[in-house]
């Protein structure tokens, strides 16, 4: 296999867009959600995130990276301010709209209306959740980590309420995301959805292959 | 859409197995990488990992999630002292190897040769990269991050090298994962193949949408 090789130089040497794009690819397919969010007057905001990451079930944590871009910052200071959002999965029907709430909307605009995605508030969660959205979190604030190599944050919420659709679920807690059409994102811009090449058994080390009697 | 809704009390009371799977494959399709590391003594180490996150591009970061497990012990441990370690992408082609490097193998076994994948050195690299895999980065340890809340980490890494297939990249720095059979995760162990829905355009205010003239 022919390659292309970059050191860290050469990386740098890269136009800044191109870099950032390319590199947001080779990291391979990422979670795509929805964050949603309310702030103290109402007005209630939605973002895409595509890292979003499990930190740990019991008790039940997830995380993202934040980025201090516009629509991150809108995101993040409401989170701060109030302690609440909530987390939504992005299906093959709504990835369109999901990707428009990346545009830098005003602090007073509700992504929610702009974009046509439904806000639905349950057993009294502060934060509007996504009605479209097969799989729902609501979280509460738990930690912020800031990154120091590039002025990032690790965003960690512990998991409150979550919701999802009835008879989805198998007997050992197996979900099939493609079967809900839950999408993926490559980079920051391209969407996929995905068929199950198989489900592994739970790996173990075949005493047959070891090195010790 | 008729619903099941699990707060945190019913979240904890799951059965562990369950909540474990369930939660992991709702928070959606996560990257396959494996993590190659080699520790003083020369023995090499491969682990797969669906937590790797993008950081930033410039200069150029990714993070990944570790779970003190036995298996992301021995990752950590190398990396922790010797400062190296690659990350690698995992195909169709080789997802079920990289699903065997989840099992407890003892540290002083390399899992290249136990799996079957093909450990290689590259540019006076300290730690291998694996042969079949087409995206290869070369890491160094910059940051780590003990999370509070359960005692995982955050472990952050600068890009040092890159390796990639010659004319993979368009020239907006798009790489086609699923085109390269770039595999995702549901879960723990289940693995996706996926199709391109559509690549979007750079999500814009549209003026007429705006509430301020």
């Amino acid at each position: 296999m022919s390659q292309l090789h970059y050191d860290l130089a050469a990386i740098q040497n890269l136009p800044r867009r191109y870099r950032g794009t390319l590199l947001n690819y080779l990291s391979g397919f990422k979670t795509a959600n929805l964050i949603g969010t309310k702030n103290s007057e109402g007005v209630s905001n939605l973002a895409i995130f595509n890292s979003v990451v499990h930190i740990g079930a019991n008790p039940p944590y997830l995380g993202f990276i934040l980025r201090p871009t516009t629509v991150e910052r809108h995101t993040f200071n409401n989170i701060e301010a109030t302690g609440f959002y909530t987390i939504n999965a992005v299906t093959k029907a709504i990835y369109e709209k999901a990707h428009q709430t990346s545009a830098k909307y005003q602090a007073d605009q509700s992504e929610f209306e702009t974009v046509g995605l439904k806000s639905i508030h349950k057993d009294d969660f502060f934060a509007p959740y996504v009605a479209e959205s097969p799989i729902q979190w609501g979280l509460q604030l738990e930690e912020v980590h800031p990154i120091k190599c590039n002025g990032t944050y690790l965003v960690i919420g512990k998991v409150l309420q979550l919701y999802l659709p009835k008879d989805s679920v198998e007997d050992d807690g197996h979900f099939d995301l493609s079967q809900h059409n839950i999408v993926s994102i490559g980079g920051l811009d391209t969407y996929y959805t995905s068929e199950k090449l198989a489900q592994l058994p739970y790996a173990k080390v075949n005493t047959t292959e070891t090195s010790t009697p």
